[in-house]
């Protein structure tokens, strides 16, 4: 792991190094996955069962496609009862979390015959894209379901790759059920994506695709994107810790480990105020890295995408902190709150000592779907938001529309837009007769 | 004016047809797009002086390419006072509007020591687009600045091409100073937008992007897609209208038309449960065209996709309009607020016979970048919501932490990330000390 210290043009290269790990270099594989999104088109579930046979090595038909009330049984069997029993009060913590999310159909109203608002509505269906192979991440069918579920979606469909068995792991279909996934199909990748988009025999068309996955998922769902929603394309994980001389380097070290396991190209880094702490993490590191399972990993991210940036002040390391713009930040510094206050961009800030960041991954009930890749500028959580539209309401009385109908077909006219003048005017015309307009 | 019979069929027919008018099958400009945006990446300002000679035939120079306070001062100078009247007064109504959508911070706590929430915040920089040449939408100015500014956003950047002679419609200045704009640059197209997405020398980096444009312009918005964020691309615009035997065939027609007039892709549809307004309808809109000045637009965009479609009950009717889930859609009928009630998709609903659809063009207040295309199944209008972002926050005590940190460390390692459960384990190594966990 790099010390450096931080200026503006450290910040601006270390920016461009993280960008690097932007999934849009990826155009290589684009092709082929635009052969899967049109024979997915084309020839429907036959595209799906011919796809799954060859990437996944599992016969699927018509008939077992479609995951079994059987097998639902089955999992919940296989499921260890802590754990399934850890996963219940997660969910209500997520629960609970997002159901502040929600927002009210809302309008105003004037007594001379006007209404105006909005009207909120829940998406009628919903692709949930779970991945599969041997890491299987429970805590991700949580957060993926629960706000779709809370913004009150009716249809939530999950696609998920079957194992050569044709199974699906059993804790998945455990925290799908838990989070209320209506139906669960056997097959995954970019084909998985094409027939959420399009529909098949088997799968119904959705109107939006949530979830993460492969390079081949990504790049599916950017595909479709416009002709149903998409969730944004999440790039590597990400943390940066904001620590003064007070924060214990104990801790720090293991948090910025937490997310450097994640895979070779998650980033981790620290910036601080002390040179102090800047030595004590970088040999907490060490120390941790003799006994953490993920060594190899780690060591890989670190060397890549991980920093400890020395600051000469807090106004400026918060500075920095605001342009990289991090998918989770913590702040361990005397007056964590007042920092926080100071802090624009960010996916989820987790504030003081004993927040650390897997406490938001799993349990406390925010979303883990988070902006990476410096996107938390203009992009957020994963939300109840994502799930609703807003359609505007308008209401204008004959009384109301005739006090102002002169200003809109002035504006029309302004516009060259007869047509939209001549639809209001025709509605004045017999009183308005002998008036130029 | 097709009249046709509405049947599962029809509907299916008629929705293959508009979604041939998606963006989506202009690949073959995307090359141009592509080179264009490297270009500006690289060369910056000097690309945006060429590429303005070589399309919109004016010089432009890094002196010359912000609007001066002068050039501002002319164009009030050369605007209509009663226009300008017009456009503050929709200005406030679209204002008032918008500032009903803001959103709160906020956060729940709990007695040993937690606090979650989220933190709002506006974008940091917006970059608008607006068109050049000879149609001058002042309207549509108003409608992308206004919710930005709203939202809070402090840098409101605005490019437009200058004619050849340099300058910029003074409607257009106008329009953007009243609505709040920051600063304005003269240039246009996909340049406009790489230089928002990208920066150059005189064009800062902006966090998103937004307006309507021509097909370059879509085009560039969709490849900087991710690098910043954008509204959704724009299709033609549509009118759908839901009449019942109250309707008032001189009015529908004239609303038909008016969204008709737009240009040649543009979708008019009427659902009506009665045949004898149907036959009302297309008599009238024969009449208008008589003396509507946008006469061959019109003809050409009914030919290609205007439709009177008959239902059998309203119910059939509104069933319909949820699957066409058109940008406007004016309810017509007896009873049209419970009608609302049931519409699930739609951009902008217009209530009653005197809720014409230019009302909110121009200056009901409600935004009128709508979603096209169907897209108002998952997509919403221009609102206060697409100008800000929201951060996560996650506070935890000691004690709060202490209380669930076995099930969180439970949690990570039956996912197998190790340093994920190390991180919440280390802060209580010492009292676990000898538990198994």
């Amino acid at each position: 792991m790099r010390t450096v210290t931080l200026t503006k043009e450290s910040t601006k290269d270390i920016l461009e190094n993280l960008l690097k790990r932007s999934p849009s270099s990826y155009g290589k594989y684009e092709m082929a996955v635009a052969q899967i999104l049109d024979k997915v088109k084309q020839e429907k579930d036959q595209a799906l069962f011919g796809y799954t046979k060859e990437f996944d090595k599992a016969d699927i038909t018509a008939e077992n496609i479609k995951v079994t009330e059987e097998e639902i049984k089955e999992a919940y069997d296989q499921v260890d009862p802590s754990l399934l029993a850890v996963i219940r009060k997660a969910l209500v913590n997520i629960r609970t979390y997002h159901e502040k999310q929600r927002q009210n159909s809302w309008f105003t109203s004037s007594e001379n015959g006007t209404m105006l608002g909005q009207k909120v509505t829940p998406l009628y269906r919903v692709g949930v894209y779970v991945p599969g192979g041997k890491a299987v991440y429970p805590s991700s069918v949580l957060m993926n379901i629960v706000p779709a579920k809370v913004a009150g979606v009716p249809n939530i469909v999950m696609c998920t790759p079957p194992g050569r068995d044709g199974k699906v792991y059993p804790t998945t279909l455990v925290a799908a059920r838990e989070a209320g996934a209506d139906v669960i199909y056997k097959v995954g990748g970019a084909q998985a994506v094409a027939a959420m988009a399009f529909g098949t025999e088997s799968i119904p068309k959705v109107d939006k695709i949530v979830g993460p996955g492969n390079i081949f998922v990504a790049l599916a769902k950017k595909a479709v994107y416009g002709h149903v929603s998409i969730d944004s394309v999440a790039g590597p994980s990400e943390i940066l810790v904001l620590a003064d001389d007070t924060a214990n380097p104990h801790y720090v070290a293991a948090d910025l480990l937490s997310q450097a396991e994640h895979d070779e190209m998650a980033s981790a880094i620290l910036i601080t105020t002390s040179t102090e702490l800047a030595k004590k993490v970088q040999s907490e590191i060490e120390g941790y890295l003799k006994v953490l399972s993920r060594r190899e990993i780690i060591e890989k991210s670190l060397e890549n995408f991980g920093y400890i940036l020395i600051a000469e002040d807090m106004d400026e390391a918060i500075e920095a902190a605001n342009e990289i713009a991090s998918e989770h930040l913590e702040i361990v510094t005397a007056n964590a709150f007042e920092v926080m206050m100071k802090i624009r961009n960010a996916g989820a800030i987790f504030i003081g000592e004993y927040s650390s960041e897997p406490l938001g991954d799993y349990f406390a009930g925010p979303n883990h779907v988070l902006p990476t890749n410096g996107t938390a500028k203009f992009f957020s959580a994963l939300s109840v938001d994502d799930f609703i539209k807003k359609s505007s309401i308008v209401y204008y009385s004959r009384e109301a529309l005739k006090e102002i109908h002169k200003d809109i077909v002035q504006f029309a006219t302004a516009e060259q837009l007869t047509a939209h003048a001549n639809s209001i005017a025709v509605r004045f015309e017999k009183e308005d007769e002998g008036d130029s307009l």
